[in-house]
């Protein structure tokens, strides 16, 4: 872990109310950390749903294959989540470390196991010993309340630097619902699915099916754009939750995604999804600026993604964000190298507004100084402008530090 | 310009000798770097050959696209390269900047302008004054000599940390032919076409067409399989010349690729391309360490390569070598992320021979030791075995160091 908190971290973490129906409390397991929380148990009301979305990794954890498993049920009443050890690329022993935590979770909830959901993150490879939580669930299972929002968040941290949270309040039909969401990321954050863990939480009454819909939906202008290092993690996980304790003060139930009641609920959860991924990569490892890469003009919308994220993935466009250098000649190369359609004669690029080159070359208007002097800007956006035709994406990614290279070349060791 | 040498460099720079009909001279043209050279003439005599590989980028610099339109002839008399100014998203500039360099140089070689081959290497978006050569090149044309081959090395270089240079001597026919190659790398290196500048000479009397074919086959698995940051260049062009001086003193002339005649002259072309390419990769900037990784039991030869590439071009895998941490879980993750056929449960990794995983889970003889001291080698070796079926490849890459982050972040400012 790291110990200093990212300039990039938003100024205060907010407080997130209780949701009717969800109960949360933190313990130290001793997974692989000393002094500080590693384990996260969260109890919901019978008649919960569940939603996830999962890495795409061909080498996923042992507890991604249990989730995806158990998703089919589409029923939830316990999420157990470690950090300090994956579980990944743990053979057979992960798959029966999966098992036991599921057992001892389900005990504790007076739950079935299969509507126990399961993540870990941290280290791969080393063998989860689940043992250790053991006596651990059980005693949560007594401490649990609903206003653990911070210490869930705190206790799945890893290399992260400030825990993830995000709240909102909004109508459905005419009684007000809540959504709490929490996320860890900061390295090996590359789509799909860019965040290593987040949980969203809500009261509203919702089918499996429409929050599986509302998820697929809304994570890809969210945590499917944003990028660390274009690394994909085995772990990867993604769960939302929805309780239905809102239809006791009277929220419709809702069993088709395509319900106008919905519009202003799609919209805040959209807006928990963009707030969490960004804070993902603010806090991406080592990280000094935010960097939002926009391409517009582009043939199609997943053109100018594909481009976007070949900007917000080149380490010669991030290491010169870090060195405050506007070197807009690398974004032509990572625009070059995306194999999409662009015409180097039609191509403008501007930092933070300002334009620096127009229709192939530099701007005649650039001016060294102006371009320097935005550089040194905490939130750095780079806008490339195709000229090809009304494709248009977004996407967040960090400067690339030295820190990153010392985060990464100590994390295991 | 970095100025200490990279730890990788070879010991010593081979001295290639003359080969008939090449005569080389450098010179401080003063395009941006002082008090180092920095653009190269070579003159050919007539009946040189020429043959061709460039960058796929779609914002391809204007050199690049000079040098493919005038390949069509097959013919050249002279090359002019300059480093410090890569000629790239320069515009109209760009177009009339490489007309009047061929131009100039044309006068001084007293050839054709469609004979003259260009190449440009450094800042991208500035113009190139190519007014700076008018008297350079005429008077390099006086000065040129059969020996020059590490001078000529040394005028191509950007952020490289050593001079690039290969030779070899073999028989076509019965008679000795001789090989002589420079390249110049360091960043901004993947595929395809991994170096930004290479060029390779023979007096070997081979067709244009010979010599295309050899050149396509050959970068397959030296020049396409390198990758330092997965930037792709505006810029890479790989040029070969044959002199057909060689004819004089009784070799074959060649004009058919699958001529067996070409065998032994094949390998040795192939092994200067690999020669070359492994140097650049050596050169990587920032790097510590060579890493060659090899997958192997994929399912064809080309699903290894994307597997070795995602490997290779994984930031977190190459921190974790910077670290000179055996952290093969990083491994197991860019495999998951490289989207080709993998069966987590039947893949094996070993480190310089030592096995570390295997069926998918860590090796029962693991000793973390054993396998820290060999992380501390200068060639770091990761091979996967997937398991699955015959297909094989190999890439080299290097290491991801702070000082990569350093050399990136200043290069331009």
């Amino acid at each position: 872990m790291s110990t200093s908190v990212s300039p990039l971290a938003p100024k205060e973490t907010p407080h997130a109310p209780s949701i009717d129906g969800v109960r949360l409390a933190t313990a130290e397991a001793g997974i692989r950390y000393k002094n500080r929380t590693d384990v996260l148990l969260a109890l919901m009301d019978e008649g919960t749903t569940v939603a996830g979305v999962f890495t795409k990794s061909k080498c996923a954890s042992a507890p991604v294959e249990w989730c995806k498993t158990k998703m089919k049920g589409g029923k939830a009443r316990a999420l157990v989540v470690n950090s300090g050890n994956a579980n990944a690329f743990t053979g057979k022993n992960g798959k029966s470390s999966t098992a036991l935590t599921a057992k001892i979770a389900a005990k504790a909830a007076a739950c079935k196991e299969a509507e126990v959901f399961l993540a870990s993150t941290g280290v791969i490879g080393e063998p989860l010993d689940a043992t250790k939580f053991d006596g651990v669930l059980e005693r949560l299972s007594t401490e649990v309340s609903g206003d653990r929002w911070l210490d869930a968040a705190k206790a799945i941290m890893t290399t992260d630097t400030f825990p993830k949270v995000a709240t909102a309040t909004v109508k459905l039909g005419k009684t007000s619902v809540t959504i709490n969401g929490i996320a860890k990321g900061a390295g090996m954050i590359a789509p799909d699915m860019a965040t290593m863990l987040s949980f969203v939480f809500t009261d509203a009454p919702l089918s499996a099916g429409v929050l599986q819909a509302l998820l697929k939906a809304g994570v890809e202008d969210t945590f499917n754009a944003i990028t660390i290092d274009s690394d994909t993690s085995t772990s990867d996980t993604l769960l939302a939750f929805a309780t239905g304790a809102a239809a006791q003060k009277g929220a419709p139930k809702i069993s088709r995604a395509s319900d106008p009641r919905l519009k202003a609920f799609t919209k805040a959860f959209n807006a928990i999804l963009a707030d969490l991924s960004e804070q993902v990569a603010r806090d991406g490892e080592g990280a000094r600026k935010l960097v939002e890469v926009i391409v517009e003009g582009a043939v199609t919308k997943k053109s100018a993604r594909k481009i976007a994220m070949a900007i917000a993935n080149s380490p010669l466009v991030k290491t010169a964000i870090a060195g405050e250098d506007a070197n807009w000649g690398r974004v032509v190369m990572a625009v070059g190298k995306a194999g999409e359609p662009a015409n180097r004669d039609k191509i403008s690029i501007a930092f933070n507004g300002i334009r620096v080159a127009t229709k192939g070359e530099r701007d005649p208007t650039y001016n060294e100084e102006q371009v320097s002097a935005t550089m040194k800007e905490q939130v750095v956006q780079i806008k490339v402008s195709l000229g090809l035709g009304k494709g248009r994406d977004r996407v967040l990614t960090c400067d690339l530090t030295k820190e990153y290279v010392a985060i990464n070349g100590d994390y295991r060791s």
